[in-house]
Order: structure tokens, then C-alpha cells, then sequence
């Protein structure tokens, strides 16, 4: 009997096809004590060898197969096994303990793989991911056992796991696999990004899939909806093959619009942009035809290591996305962080009410040492494309003058060494704090351009942390209270002849961009995989319509108003 | 030489004096084993008793010195020494482990002292010191050891304590004491609320007075900018006898106002509140002069106890305020309680921002016997004078309604079972969430009034947690953006006949008090010793002119811009 689980929807598309469950549980560890350690160590130090062959073969066929940044990785996971604090501490341990190298190696990883766990930080709980991966490596050659993944697949399959590591999606025969389900993971866990930059439907966290399905049991993966239907009914397979068809059509259609411009059916112009984490997220990002990045977030050269980034690390960084981005526009964020992420080298105190504290440009501004750096590396990357420079959780006109003269005086002292700048750049701020929304006004006299941050200014404006269930439901993006600031900050943004963006989730939200667009928001930045989807419904709208809306939209009382009405025009635009 | 100590100040008013140094540190507990078991629990049995008719003797002249809310005190450390979880527990400390009583005592009292004193809540770290000051009393009785308050003083002194107890202000001859100076508190401590009481200068929480001061040594102190001044020079004493004087002479100015209405110079009322904590309050508000109470917190009523209070308690507390204001209104908001609090009869889970959780309406909408049982009590209370109830924390018109629904059915069922409403009472909200501001104008069609609670709504607007010290300088009353969504809120309410008053610590600020009068705020209420001194300053300007600046200021871009700007109108008022 068909049987539905629901999970996270991490990939969009439907596939129907045969479970392959992947047993990638992990190896028995049994400790043993050992007379002759060296022996010992000369057996862990072999199969650290074969590991590190392992993963320099991997690494070179990704990188044929997938590219550069796919193959980073492995290079990655090579790092992980020349670092000495884990190379170093196992041999310790060997030699002290007197235990097998399997027990000490698998004792050590896991030390590292538990303190990243426990971190409040999903980049961080993801290199605990790798450093599992690369140990289980080691362990199957020190223990002679061959790691689980088929290379050589026969047939379409729908890959079953409780978790994909890279090095498993790196060995699967991709010709063959039409999609993933995982027991564990989210949005950004590595096996929804390679599903997403395989074009296959993917769902993750579903908790139990492996425990709930069979091999060779026929799946329906809804990765639109996050939902896995196994052993479907004749009449539940004839419906998603209608939904499949339906979708690849649409694919079509979006796959049309990847090199155009964003048109509004009366012939405006916006810009559709793509927010990224990191220069890996490029290729996906021009795969979906974005117009420039809107947002650049900047943490991940900051987390998961010892120390800060150099200046030449962030420039190289910068500078690849620049140019990767060649000539369109990129807003680079300076950096976001504060007291709920851990940063080793910051001893930022813990507070009681993180969102409240001190971060970001407050961080920076009381961190000088740490901004000047990153403004140097950007000032650097400038000449390299068409950068724009972004700063976070502006408040008040005090803290972007300050920021705009420490960049400034960095400018200065460049240009003082000799540094010539041949691109002009533009100066703006992030507005998601209901002050900097509500004093659009006068910061349009000294900012370049604003670009709205709704995650931030939603949990604001309405006080309630998105993140604590019990006050979710007050996260609502279509409170007329929220429209009514982001209207003001586009009126005054205008009447100064300043450009306005968005680079908050609401961005790529279908429901809001009829809105957004008829208040004349200028750029919409968002996840990569939304860009098409909203460039062909703007083509359907007319914006100068869709303004005609603007004023009985923010006279309503409620979000649930707000929302009926839209979705009421949509169904509509849709006939 | 003369030293400058500063503190918190925590009672307005200059005295000069001598240095009483009152040594109530700790008694020096040994732990002894006993034999007779039996024998020691009698003798901790006798302690309690005599401790108890201490307790007695003290709360019957205190009750004729100072009135039945200050002998309150002394009733609760009854009840602390009459609760079986402390007894019970130090004589089954006693016979289990065949300690001496004032160790068993000693230890016991602490392990409840640091449950409460880790609170983050200032009301139940007061908790903390009734429990240490009813402990000292037993142990005193147990060794046989006087307690070194001296009841007979002969000369007017200076009382420099590390803390002062409820028992040690009783036994001070008042006659004689002119100040107090403690090492540790804040402004509502024990020590600060007496000294207000008692109408003596006094500075808190100045960390190491106790080791500064020697016996005898002359002080001044300044409890208007909270300093001390150890030993000063005969120019410091002048010049603090010189501004004695001023501040005697604006007293008895200030004292003319008790009875009068508070009115522009331009002959336009507006009304000057009090905010309260508990019907102990009411004294003080009743000596300045307050018009009403314009902010009733009602979590005393649930803090400090194992069990949610009954209906009964909450209406004997309400009708207590109502009468004695005698028909002045009395505005009682509900239940404002959240995560950072620890409520043991409430199961709240941890928050990772507290202040952005599941608090206050919230939490009510979510627990509606909690919240149907105190609109109950506010109900019956509401004909015995001019309630207006008030909801905390409301974001969203859905909110507002939905409670308002639940007092209507409240309402009903009791005019179902023969109540009679005699008296009609207005319903309002607190406007402290930027949401509830911007959207005023929506609200105005369905409240009766508003009162906006600036702590809260300052904290939201510029995403910065006050009580973090690393963002407290963003914490900006005179911020423009606060300003903007103020002066929205009072045009909304306007408009629609609605009245708006402010319970939020801006309201007795001198200098936010000319903007706002400008502004045509309706209601301002503060702590009760800050109404004199704004009703004079009120006489002394015309709202007329003061609205001719609001334009003006509201067009300023930085806090500090505006602080100037009322600051040198403010001396032009002087003079």
C-alpha cells in the first residue's frame, strides 16, 4: 500500500523510479590493545596514503565530470588528512594508549566531528560531514573493507541514504541516478546542492526513508513539495507522470528565458538577481540566467578555521566571483556575523538575545583591524568587475558615515601607494532594521543604493525570531506593516534617483513579487533556482497594473488580506 | 583627601553627614556533627520561633511608623519561615547527616539564595535577600549573636551598608538617618525604594563603599547624579550646601503641584501617570500627585510562588489599586511574561532571543485559562473604579481581536451568571512592536487607547537589546525613526478620537517631555518621583509653540542632533 513521508524539499522535479538503498551505515570500531604501536602507526600511516590516492583520483574526475568547484572538495577533504592536529593526535594516541589505529582514529574524528555538531552554524555542522567522510575512508582501508557505493549502476535508480557525503555522489554513475532521498540534511547539506547541480529531484530530512523503504521499491520523489510517496498506487503514478509532464514543460519554457532580460509585460525593466554563499554557488547562478548577484555574503571565508582571512585570500575570492560575473553587477555584503555563530580568533561574550547584539557593522566598526582588511581586499577586487559594496545591519546614519570614512581612509592610503582604480564602485546599505526603513530618507541623501533585507526587518518590524516555532507564524512577509515600510523605502529612495533591491527570501517569493514590482522595487535578489520562475511570471505582469494595487494593498489590515488578494489577481493572470 | 565613589542613583536629594558604617556582613558558620540529633532540631525549633516573633514585633511597628504595604514585607519573611520546603529540609538535613543547625540552615537558605539570585529578574533576585535577611535572623537566635542594627542613634548619620535588609531599615531610628549609601542593589532594591520612601538621598550599587568609608568620616552624597564624595573639601562643601538649597527651594515648588492638574503654560491638560509595580507602590504615587496609573504590571502577582495566583488573589490586588486611586483611571495591563523569566509553575521552553519569543499576549492567546482567570479578576474589579485594560506586546490586529474575543465571552458568561457591569471601561494596547506603530491607523478603528511602551519599542526599531551593554549606545529615545513612528501613532489616533499615552521611561524624560507635549501626547506616565518635576516643566511651556518644532525635529537625521536642539530650548525655557 502507498505509503507518503514527508521531508525537505531540497531539489525540484519529479522522478518515478526504483529505490537504491545505499548502505552507508557506518563501520563496527572495536578497540583492540597493541603490543607493537610503531607497526601500528606504519598501518594508519599506509592507509592515510591510500586515502589521500583515493582522493586525488576522485578529485580529478570530478573535476572532468563536474568541474573545479565540485572537485574543491576533495581537495578539501585532502587538507583534512595532511592536518596535523588529526594526523598528529591519532599517532598520540596509538603510542600512548597502546590501541589499534582503527579505535584511535575513529576516537580522535569523532572528538572533531562532535565539537563542530554541537555548533549553531550549519556551514560548521557541514565539515563535520567531511571530516566523517574522510575518516570512513581511512577506516575501510585500514580495516580491508570496500566502501558500499556501486560505480557501475545498470539501471535508472532513485539513490536511498541516510546521508550522502561527497565522496559517495563523486563515485555514483550519475548516468543512472534520477534522484535522492536522505533520512538526514537540509537545504545546504551536500547532498541537496549536488542534486540541485545534477538538475535531479532530491528530498532530505525525511528522518526514516531507510528504514520505511525497500530495494527496488517503486518511488515517486515530489521535490517540489519535499514529498516521497513509496510503493504509489497505479492512479497516484498516472497523476505525478501528468504533474512530471507538465513540469518538464514549464522547464522548457523557463530554459528560454536563461539569456534574456527581465521584461515586464508593459516593457519595463528589472533586474533579477542571485544571492550566493561562496564562489561555488557561480555556476548555478549563471546556469539560471541571473542578471548580477545581489547579495554576496561574505561569512565563509570566516568560518570553519583558526584564524581571520588575509587580505589576499578575500581578494581571490572576491576577484573570482567579479570576474566569474563578468561586468554584471555584484553587491558584495561585508561581513554579517555576531554572538550566535562561534568564530575561534573572535571572542565575541555570548548574549542573551543574539539578534538583538552586537554584529555585524557594529562588530566591524568596534573591530577595525578585521573591517579594514576586508575593505582592502574589496577595494582591491574592484578593478575586476562591477562591484558594489553592501553594509549590514545599518542602523542609524552615524554608523554608515563611519563606515563610509573608514573606506575612504583605506581608499586613500591605496591610492597613497600607488593603487589606481579604474572602475567607479557603488556604496550602499542593507535596510533590516525598522529605523534604517523608517529614515529611508535621509540616508538616500548618502547611500548609493539600498537593498532590503526582509529576513531581518520581517522579524523586526513584527519582534518575533523566526527560528523559535512558537512564534513563526508571526514571520509574515505580506504584513501590510512590512509593505508599508518597503514602499517608504522605495518612494524615498526615488525621489533621491536611488535604486532599490531586495535580497531577503520575499525576493524570489511568487506571492510578493506582484506586489514588490508594482511599488517599482528596482532589483530582486534570490536563490538561484528562483530566478526563471519569476522572470516569467514579471513577463506576464504589468507593472504599471500591478501599481494601480499599491494603495489598496497597504490600507488592509492583515497579512491574510494582503495574501488573499494577490493570490485572487494570480489565478487571474494565470487564465 | 576627598574621593569621588559613583553609583547607581536610587533617591533623589543632597545630603551632608556623617558615616554610619552598619556591619551586617556575613555570620561565620561552622558545621558541626552532633549526637542528638533531637536535641539540635528543638533548638532549631526554638530559633524559629523566637525569629518569628521578632518578625511579629517588627511588622506591628512598622505597620504604625509606615503603613500595612511596608509591614507586607515583614509578613512574607513569616511565610518564608513557616514554608515546610525550608524547614522541612534543614531538619531532615539535621537528622540525616547529624549537622549543627546553623550549618544545616545555613545551607539549605543558600541553595535557594542561588536558585534565585541566577534569575534573570530583578524582582525574584529581591526574593534572593528576603530569604538571606530571614536566614541571618534565625542563625542570629541559634549563636546567641545580636544582630548590630543599632535601634538607638543619637546623632543624624549616614548609613553606608553593603546592603541594607528590610529588618535593618525597620530597627534604624529614622529620625536620624539622613542617607544611605550600599554597596550593592539597584534602583529597585530594598534600600532604594525605602530611601524614596523616606524621602533621604541615597546612591546604590557603588561596588566597594563599605571598604572606602571609615566611621565617622564626613560624605556627600548626590542622589541626583548617584556620587559620593568621601572627605570632601570645605569648596565641595559649599558648593553642595548651595545647590541643597536650590534643591530644597524646586521641592517645595515642586510640592505646590501635589494637589494641582497638570497644564501648559498655554492652558492645555494633559495627564501625568504613574507606573506601578504592586499596590505597595500606591503611597508614592498618592505624595506626588499622580492623575492615574497609567501602567499597572501585574507579574508580581505571578512571580515568586509555585503556583499560578487564583482568581480571588488577582481581584483582591486590582480592586486594591482601583479604590485607592478613587476613581482615577487605572490602567492594568495583562500578563507581560516570557522565557527570560522562570516561572516554575509554567513550563517555558529556553529561547535563543528571549525578547523576540513567546511572551506576553503570546503566551495568554496560547494559555487561555491563565489569561481567561485574569481578565475574571479585572472584570469584578472593574466596577470598583476607572479600569482600562490594557494588552502587552501585540504585533497584529488578528491579536488584538482575538483577545479582545476572549474578554467579551468572559464578559457574557459572567453577565450570564448575574454579574452586573456598573462602570463601562475602555480597552487598549501597548504599542511597543514597530508592526503595531506603523499600522496605528488600523488599530485606531478598534482600541479605545493606546500606550506606547518606548523600552520596548526603542529595543525593536533599532534591533538592539538594551540590557547587552555592547549595544545599549543604540538604544536611542531621541532617535528619529522612534520619534517618526511616535508622532504616527498619535496623528492615527487622533484621528480617530482616540486617546494616546506613554508608559515607556521616555515619558518622564525632561528632555523628551517638550517633543512629545509637542506632539500632542495625551497621557505620560513615569515613576512617581519624576511627575513633579514634569508638571513643572510642563507649566512652564506652551504645546502650541512646542508643536511648532515638531516638524522640524522630525526632519533631523541623528539622535544626537535632536538632544541639542531641545537641550538649547530647554535653556531658553530656563531663563
Amino acid at each position: 500500500m502507498s505509503r507518503k513521508i514527508t521531508g525537505v524539499k531540497a531539489s525540484a522535479g519529479i522522478v518515478i523510479g526504483k529505490a537504491l538503498l545505499l548502505d552507508n551505515s557506518d563501520l563496527h570500531i572495536q578497540s583492540v590493545l597493541v603490543e607493537d604501536t610503531g607497526a601500528e602507526t606504519s598501518r594508519f600511516r599506509e592507509a592515510l596514503e591510500k586515502a589521500k590516492e583515493d582522493l586525488l583520483d576522485i578529485s580529478e574526475r570530478v573535476e572532468q565530470e563536474l568541474g573545479t568547484e565540485h572537485a574543491d572538495i576533495f581537495r578539501a577533504h585532502l587538507m583534512v588528512l595532511e592536518d596535523p592536529e588529526l594526523v598528529d593526535t591519532v599517532q598520540a594516541k596509538i603510542e600512548q594508549e597502546k590501541v589499534n589505529a582503527e579505535h584511535a582514529m575513529h576516537e580522535v574524528a569523532q572528538s572533531f566531528i562532535s565539537l563542530f555538531e554541537q555548533m549553531d552554524n550549519e556551514y560548521m555542522r557541514e565539515r563535520a560531514a567531511d571530516i566523517r567522510d574522510v575518516t570512513k575512508r581511512v577506516l575501510s582501508h585500514l580495516m580491508g573493507v570496500e566502501l558500499s557505493v556501486p560505480s557501475q549502476l545498470q539501471d535508472e535508480v532513485i539513490i536511498v541514504a541516510k546521508d550522502l557525503t561527497p565522496s559517495d555522489t563523486a563515485q555514483l554513475d550519475r548516468r543512472f541516478v534520477k534522484g535522492f532521498v536522505t533520512d538526514i540534511g537540509g537545504r545546504t547539506s551536500h547532498s541537496a546542492i549536488m542534486a540541485r547541480s545534477m538538475g535531479i529531484p532530491a528530498v532530505v530530512g525525511t528522518r526514516d526513508m531507510t528504514r520505511e523503504a525497500q530495494a527496488g521499491v517503486t518511488l515517486i520523489v515530489d521535490g517540489h513539495e519535499g514529498i516521497v510517496i513509496i510503493d504509489p498506487s497505479e492512479k497516484e503514478i498516472a497523476a505525478y507522470q501528468e504533474q512530471q509532464i507538465l513540469y518538464d514543460k514549464q522547464k522548457e519554457e523557463w530554459a528560454q528565458l536563461v539569456g534574456t532580460k527581465t521584461m515586464s509585460r508593459d516593457g519595463h525593466h528589472v533586474e533579477l538577481a542571485a544571492n550566493i554563499g561562496s564562489p561555488l554557488d557561480l555556476d548555478d547562478v549563471l546556469a539560471n540566467g541571473a542578471e548580477g548577484v545581489g547579495l554576496f555574503r561574505t561569512e565563509f571565508l570566516y568560518m570553519g578555521r583558526d584564524e581571520l582571512p588575509t587580505e589576499e585570500e578575500q581578494f581571490q575570492a572576491y576577484k573570482q566571483v567579479l570576474e566569474q560575473m563578468d561586468g554584471k553587477p555584484v553587491v558584495i555584503r561585508t561581513l554579517d556575523i555576531g554572538g550566535d555563530k562561534h568564530l575561534p580568533y573572535l571572542d565575541l561574550p555570548e548574549e542573551m538575545n543574539p539578534f538583538l547584539g552586537f554584529r555585524a557593522i557594529r562588530l566591524c566598526l568596534d573591530n577595525q583591524d578585521l573591517f579594514r582588511t576586508q575593505l582592502r581586499a574589496l577595494l582591491r577586487a574592484s578593478v575586476h568587475g562591477n562591484l558594489k559594496i553592501m553594509f549590514p545591519m545599518i542602523a542609524t546614519l552615524e554608523e554608515f558615515r563611519q563606515a563610509k570614512a573608514v573606506l575612504e581612509e583605506e581608499k586613500q592610503s591605496m591610492q597613497d601607494e600607488g593603487f589606481v582604480f579604474t572602475q567607479p564602485f557603488e556604496v550602499g546599505i542593507m535596510v533590516e532594521i525598522p529605523a534604517a526603513a523608517m529614515m529611508a530618507d535621509m540616508f538616500a541623501n548618502e547611500v548609493d543604493f539600498f537593498s532590503i533585507g526582509t529576513n531581518d526587518l520581517i522579524q523586526y518590524t513584527l519582534a518575533a525570531d523566526r527560528m523559535n516555532e512558537r512564534v513563526a507564524y508571526l514571520y509574515q512577509p505580506y504584513h501590510p506593516a512590512v509593505l508599508r515600510l518597503i514602499r517608504q523605502v522605495i518612494e524615498a529612495a526615488h525621489a533621491k534617483g536611488k535604486w532599490v533591491g531586495m535580497c531577503g527570501e520575499m525576493a524570489g517569493d511568487l506571492v510578493a513579487i506582484p506586489i514588490l514590482l508594482g511599488m517599482g522595487l528596482d532589483e530582486f535578489s534570490m536563490s538561484a533556482s528562483s530566478i526563471l520562475p519569476a522572470r516569467q511570471l514579471i513577463s506576464r505582469m504589468s507593472r504599471d497594473e500591478k501599481a494601480k494595487d499599491t494603495e489598496q494593498i497597504l490600507s488592509m489590515s492583515t497579512s491574510q488580506q494582503v495574501e488573499d488578494f494577490v493570490k485572487t489577481q494570480l489565478a487571474k493572470t494565470d487564465n
